[in-house]
């Protein structure tokens, strides 16, 4: 069994024929003919940029469609901070955020002397949120937070932290890779400036992913890769810049993927995300009320509102080996450092097992895991 | 009848059934968990990178994989130019450059106060080597050369242009977009310092690309986007990145895509790639004979060496009259600048149409294609 859909997710046979359909019946590239399957496929795929944006309650325009959350990321990093930051300006992170939430702004910060804070957790796996606010001091020009821990599971209070955020002036980016394939996002209503998403953990195909920026920002920030599609007219004596998202949308794009994440938000909110968030809540009640039941295991992470992301160890015993022992088992869990070094620091273990089940997954798989985990912890007591 | 492949190519079953294949049967992130389907998953995403090299004779750790050569060319500019070039130093580009091989470089000079030197054309459309040769001058950092112009179809010849610049010391980057999907081309031989292919423009899905790079360079050059993958170690006191290629390939890659372009590699080589630029030079001589018996019929491009790719204008119409003319007369031909505008200003045109066949046309086609340019001719006249 699938025990790992925070690392990707599974795709519903909607989005394989969808990118399927596309290769055999519309291909060609975009945005660059005029004939009818250029159309079609321009067609297809800004659809799939509007169904998107509908799924986010976004605005079509405000959508940059990129390979996933790094690129999203990577984009405010260079475009957006890099021109922006001076020696003594700070950056604010929290102990739980992916690599991918981290590694972006050391680089700018090297480059332009910034320094990074880190906003620290409780032992629950909460932000210290009194903690949080009292790093937001003038010098502080982003706060750089996750929706949802891809390790914890914590369902962080965006729209409260971006308040705090906005309050003082300070622009906040939420990576939401954890969040919109699990729960309902309105993007509009948290109030970040940034928000950035991945395709491949919300049923869509691999390399697609997208960031939302406020317009005032995307008309700001200057252009990062070149190419073709950014550009309204290249001369050799100066260059005139599309508008945006075309602007970030530098050369052919995942066409087929993001035909795939189009097919996958119609068919997350066929199911709903509310019926989604509430399945893999009673998954995730099913799952914890299992793992407290063995002796052993500890598990990491309790926040107050948690997503349906376990992350556990059982004493004695390393990761790896559960989680190799358990693939023999048939259950495929993840183990390793989640993309997560500071948080596994923090915990003072250099890996966890991590079970994250998803709204395809069944109580009976569960129930099977658990008893997995049992025979596994027998075989390496 | 599809005559626009040099925008992107048509599908063969072997990809499309990889990409369906692999989120049927193995979907799982790569280089991420002990799981069984997570090491189908890395075996497979690796062994499509092996395939790539093989297809293109370089050693696959080497092989940076990404989202085509636009992203390639950038990683080059931000991760190899921008922290090397400086005031006073030169980038030499060609007037046939698409824009991918123009902007970055304009971005880059930009930022560091370089200027940009352009290689001319003759009315051949081929380069003027002996010019090309006195633009090498010492503050000359960086020769980048398309491999195949994507409007005129010229082949350069990259292993004098590039041991012109070896020479003198000058690092070279060779845009084989045009090149790999219609020749057999062994980058080792060329001796460039950098070469970019993209997925789509070879039977491989969107999304999909390649920077092949030197080792030496590879190991010299700073990481260009933070996330995932690129690290060894994640500290908020300071980071260990991983070792190239893994360096620069931040986040979850485009798994599926790059699975289905190991199977283009493998449908190309079966058919050969001798016997596909064959056919596609039959094909070419075929469509040349057949256009310039057409009165009226003005051809863009009489390179010595020359690919299946044939820009043509009809006296006395526009591109996209002509484009959309044929459309209905169900020809697929791109009308447009073909993310050339400096190739446009060269010809005093704003646009061109371009019939780019592929080994998959035939013959019946371009005579096809010839007769409803005769009657859009007509109509237009």
């Amino acid at each position: 069994m699938y025990l790992d859909s925070a690392n990707t997710g599974q795709k519903p046979r909607q989005v394989i024929e969808a990118v399927d359909d596309f290769f055999r019946n519309h291909n060609a590239n975009v945005s660059r003919a005029v004939h009818a399957l250029g159309s079609e496929a321009t067609e297809a795929f800004e659809g799939a940029r509007g169904k998107l944006a509908r799924f986010l309650n976004v605005r079509p325009n405000e959508l940059v469609l990129c390979s996933g959350t790094t690129f999203a990321i990577n984009l405010v990093a260079y475009s957006w901070a890099l021109p922006r930051l001076r020696a003594g300006d700070a950056i604010v992170v929290t102990r739980m955020e992916h690599h991918a939430n981290i590694v972006p702004w050391q680089l700018i910060a090297e480059r332009t002397g910034a320094t990074l804070k880190v906003a620290d957790i409780d032992e629950r796996g909460d932000l210290d949120l009194a903690q949080l606010e009292s790093l937001l001091t003038p010098e502080v020009k982003l706060l750089a937070v996750a929706h949802v821990s891809n390790v914890l599971g914590t369902v962080n209070p965006v729209r409260e932290i971006c308040r705090m955020a906005r309050k003082r002036g300070i622009a906040t980016l939420v990576d939401g890779s954890q969040a919109a394939p699990h729960r309902p996002v309105d993007v509009a209503s948290i109030g970040c400036d940034f928000y950035a998403i991945t395709g491949h953990k919300m049923a869509g195909p691999t390399g697609t992913g997208a960031l939302w920026a406020k317009r005032e920002h995307l008309e700001a920030m200057p252009p990062f890769l070149g190419g073709g599609e950014m550009i309204r007219e290249v001369r050799f004596d100066g260059t005139v810049y599309n508008d945006a998202p075309h602007k970030f949308e530098a050369g052919t794009p995942n066409i087929a993927g993001f035909i795939g994440l189009g097919a996958a938000c119609d068919y997350l909110s066929s199911i709903g995300m509310h019926n989604i968030e509430a399945r893999e809540q009673e998954l995730l009640a099913h799952l914890t009320d299992r793992l407290d039941a063995i002796d052993g295991v500890r598990i990491f992470g309790r926040a107050r509102e948690k997503a349906a992301v376990v992350s556990f160890l059982v004493e004695g015993a390393h990761a790896h080996d559960l989680a190799t022992l358990l693939d023999l088992e048939g259950v495929a869990v993840r183990s390793g450092h989640h993309c997560a070094h500071p948080l596994m620091q923090h915990f003072g273990v250099p890996a966890t097992c991590r079970a994250s089940p998803a709204f395809y997954n069944t109580f009976e798989e569960i129930d099977a895991f658990a008893e997995a985990l049992v025979k596994v912890r027998n075989l390496l007591a």
